[in-house]
């Protein structure tokens, strides 16, 4: 059985957006944080893994809110390994509440790559031995991001840059920052009457520093379709569901 | 004797830049986390000036950097009201190591606005006492900011659009954008190879979600000279000093 590792976390207020609860990319940083934690703690951190020329790098993030906390809310940060094999590692995270209930679910889907080669890398056996987690042949297949439909324009379209402060120490672009160019594209009259409920995103290929990334997205009913370009490289895609909300 | 607030904050990583230091935009905002707690607890906290129509707004930051804080930090994050007169109040800020050294100093000055009429508005009585401030006809003015060199260019320039996440929850640009706008305008070469050591920012006229606001800087040896136009409005200028630092 994969050891849960949780940790408390205060919402502050930098963290919440207009609505004044945790806005959708913290999600995605709030869960990296606390398996950041885990690896630390179980010795098998940063410094170990850039110590061995490797780094982990996120492919897919399935996630369900089923409410964001508040910006002063107490909430606990618990992440746990559930299946590794050695190319790749399902983890799961949740988001809850001083009650105990689930407020944010995420399965988020890993892989090594060796930092200088630039290229997959086996998972050390002795760092997915720490997490405990069930071993497997293959791990189950996340479902697919819904397609862009490809015989109409996008809804709406923004350019971003890469700036100075996307990038974290790990000298890659901190992956939030794609839940923000995908979020911010949306026009704030649908941002402030709606409420993610869930959202899944597969990162295809990394943008750096400097570079301009194209947001686009579609929105049919209560679901947003978005893609990130750089240039003519899909960077990643995504699907978000929304329910109305008065917030 | 003002009554100093104390808080402890664990510095994480999606608060530190590419050199795992504490990001100079977040410097801001643990500084208003800090007073926004302390009026809280002192039940004169958001929900209490905006029942009253009220609003704080920040005029001018002078900050000291002694040593930006690392990713995995524990800090204490320090704050008191130091000089109040009706319409103009100074606070103090610090945030302090484990050793009790003080790792950066900031002095900020603020007044109230009438949040329906947008005007200048005496700041309550109750309000004031509240913090045990020391109460002064007139509060002894920062240094200016450095003014721009107006017989030639900026050395470098960028335009940047308010996000739907640069709002916070009182519905107006969180401060710390400034900083990020004015520090992101800078090649990285400058960034990497320079520490921050001191900055004065001046607020000027607010920018709103939407606007496209221009980011200029000159630089002179180790000090920045920072503008952030919306069209032909000043909205904020800075002065930033330097230090050559490997990182």
């Amino acid at each position: 059985m994969a050891v849960e590792f949780r940790m408390p976390h205060d919402v502050v207020y930098y963290e919440a957006d207009v609505t004044g609860k945790l806005s959708l990319p913290m999600i995605y940083n709030l869960a990296i944080l606390s398996s950041t934690q885990q690896a630390i703690d179980l010795n098998i951190g940063p410094e170990y893994t850039h110590a061995k020329g490797l780094g982990w790098v996120v492919l897919q993030q399935l996630v369900t809110i089923n409410r964001r906390p508040k910006d002063g809310e107490t909430i606990t940060l618990a992440t746990k390994a559930k299946q590794f094999n050695p190319f790749f590692a399902k983890r799961e995270y949740r988001l809850i509440d001083a009650a105990g209930n689930d407020l944010v679910i995420m399965d988020g889907l890993f892989s090594m790559i060796d930092m200088n080669k630039r290229k997959l890398a086996r998972i050390p056996k002795d760092m997915a031995e720490a997490y405990q987690p069930e071993h497997v042949r293959k791990i189950p297949r996340a479902p697919e991001v819904t397609p862009f439909d490809e015989t109409r324009e996008a809804d709406f379209v923004q350019d971003y840059f890469v700036r100075y402060l996307d990038i974290d120490s790990n000298h890659h672009v901190n992956n939030s920052k794609y839940a923000e160019w995908m979020s911010d594209v949306l026009p704030v009259e649908f941002l402030t009457s709606h409420e993610p409920t869930a959202m899944n995103i597969k990162y295809e290929h990394e943008v750096l520093y400097g570079n301009k990334i194209k947001s686009e997205v579609q929105l049919v009913d209560n679901v947003t379709k978005h893609r990130i370009w750089f240039g003519d490289v899909l960077s990643a895609e995504a699907t978000i569901e929304w329910t109305t909300a008065s917030n």
